[in-house]
């Protein structure tokens, strides 16, 4: 015989509103409530299926769509983290879908229709090719999307990330503090318009600032992987002779991770020879030798936020409210930059 | 009006049988037909939601649950890339679970109960604590559990991993053959029955093997994070007087990236005054300098092995079948380990 929340709650001695909170808000309740009435569940093999939940529940169960480029990129699992925490903690299910062709347009369409399909209430996007074009697509969903670690062109959607142009400048600011004035960029692609084109502004802007000297071979325009980054310092070492650099800003901790690489690979010291300042502040850049100094962004908290404005949106469409949300980060100092007097 | 799958196929000049397959089994349609159906589901708009699909399709669409410990695991990512590649080649969804608090048998409790009430078909789980004492609790279920990257004590489960005990007796082994004689171990705890006892039991195997000298202070246990090697690379450090170390196994690459730090942090070098070999082959692996030399666990297809049982069994459980099943693994050499003849 099936057994009933009613069994569940007779068996735990408490009510059967607090039997439900504490499967459906288990937040809701004490650790003590929620291990009698787990408990209980177990014993007595009380599974309530989701039709039967959703049939008896007066608030309709959410499901939230998660769409994002690569979930084995270093920075999801941060990001998910902090998703999952607030999702769970308001009874909102995730599906989660992957875009395996970062740069398809294709892909993104794919990837909505297979969320509305799914039934989502909303979508949580962290592609970074959110154009324009999109706009009637997206309307054409009747969903609310909200973006992460990404912008829209035509700010037609609230979006959650810090602002690259701002944070990249203050990196190099920071190379500058150090004693550094030849100053090499590696960025990634210039049309990339989260990861790419700011961060290039910002750094190139710092340059400017400062009135530092500038050389066409101080920049290498590329990819944003570790191979990437590898390949790029080897061509500003190349022009070392040139360019007389002493100091590398890279657009990703993974470019930098390349780049400390190679200098090491050509018999040269990160920080003593070449300084390497990255960006992102992945978990891993702590266990770098040497540490890698960055930029951190609140990988977690773009996530929390980002997920909070969409249930919010879900529940009251008058919440969503479009525009880019910047949240605050820093820069974290660890071992990869030297004072020079250079 | 809404469009029906008629009007798709209509608008598609194809069939209503293949824009079904292009729909569901998008990998036995041709990129051409599946893209003229994908452009006509968005120029009309046709989504089927899951309830109708339901309905429709003679064969009920599967589900499977993922548990996994930590998403934010490095290895997560390309565990995922195997499960999701398989799951999505045979129209399967995925609802993931992860176990926020590693240790806790209740928090496992939990997880599976949560994915029945989410009426999935079957269960994969990546947890490193699956007792004797779960063997009632998971036939209570009555679903199918497989298990990756984990085993079961009483081997009730089928269960995809590598063979850890032969993988740690040829890390030690390969540190042998390049001249090693006084090697270190950096085991997880000994009481955790994946990654701390079989690898440990591993290491020690060949020490004994090989006929090596072997003091107590050259193994330290403990975690298996970053933070936990770095300590353990210290207290073998500190017994280097007495024990003349030249080499170092580790039970994980994190363990690894900490006590690479630590050696460097005392002024001593990777490989030359220590070597050092780990146990995963995460992908950041090679982006260190110097890159790890360690075991590569196939991650890809431990998911896809674990997930196409899963679904076999699923759709026929004669074919659940319980056992350990090892994959393949080999040592990948980076430049952690150097020759020496001391």
């Amino acid at each position: 015989m099936m057994s009933t929340i009613q069994d569940v709650a007779k068996h735990a001695g408490i009510s059967i509103a607090t039997v439900s909170r504490a499967l459906n808000n288990p937040d809701k309740v004490s650790t003590e409530t929620r291990e009698r009435v787990m408990e209980a569940v177990r014993q007595l093999e009380y599974y309530p299926n989701e039709k039967a939940k959703l049939l008896s529940s007066k608030t309709k169960e959410i499901s939230v769509g998660i769409i994002i480029p690569y979930i084995s990129s270093y920075y999801f699992g941060e990001l998910y983290k902090g998703i999952s925490r607030t999702a769970k903690a308001q009874n909102v299910r995730i599906v989660l879908h992957e875009l395996h062709d970062e740069s398809g347009e294709q892909s993104l369409m794919d990837a909505l229709t297979f969320c509305k399909q799914q039934g989502v209430s909303g979508i949580l996007l962290s592609s970074q090719f959110v154009e324009k074009d999109y706009d009637l697509a997206i309307s054409r969903l009747k969903l609310p999307v909200v973006l992460v670690l990404a912008h829209h062109e035509s700010a037609m959607l609230p979006a959650f990330k810090i602002d690259d142009i701002k944070a990249s400048f203050d990196a190099v600011s920071y190379l500058v503090t150090r004693g550094h004035k030849r100053i090499g960029i590696i960025s990634g692609s210039l049309s990339n318009p989260v990861v790419g084109e700011p961060r290039y502004i910002g750094a190139k802007n710092a340059i400017d600032f400062y009135q530092l000297p500038f050389h066409d071979k101080q920049l290498v325009s590329g990819g944003i992987r570790f191979e990437d980054g590898y390949k790029a310092m080897n061509e500003l070492l190349a022009a070392r002779d040139i360019t007389g650099i002493t100091a590398v800003f890279t657009a990703t901790d993974e470019l930098a991770f390349g780049a400390m690489k190679r200098v090491r690979d050509a018999g040269l010291r990160v920080p003593e020879d070449i300084s390497v300042i990255g960006f992102d502040n992945l978990s891993i850049s702590g266990m770098f030798s040497p540490g890698l100094t960055t930029v951190s962004q609140p990988f977690a908290d773009i996530g929390v936020e980002g997920v909070n404005h969409l249930i919010q949106a879900i529940k009251n469409p008058a919440e969503m409210k479009p525009g880019t949300y910047y949240l605050p980060y820093n820069i974290v100092e660890r071992e990869s930059v030297a004072q020079t007097s250079d």
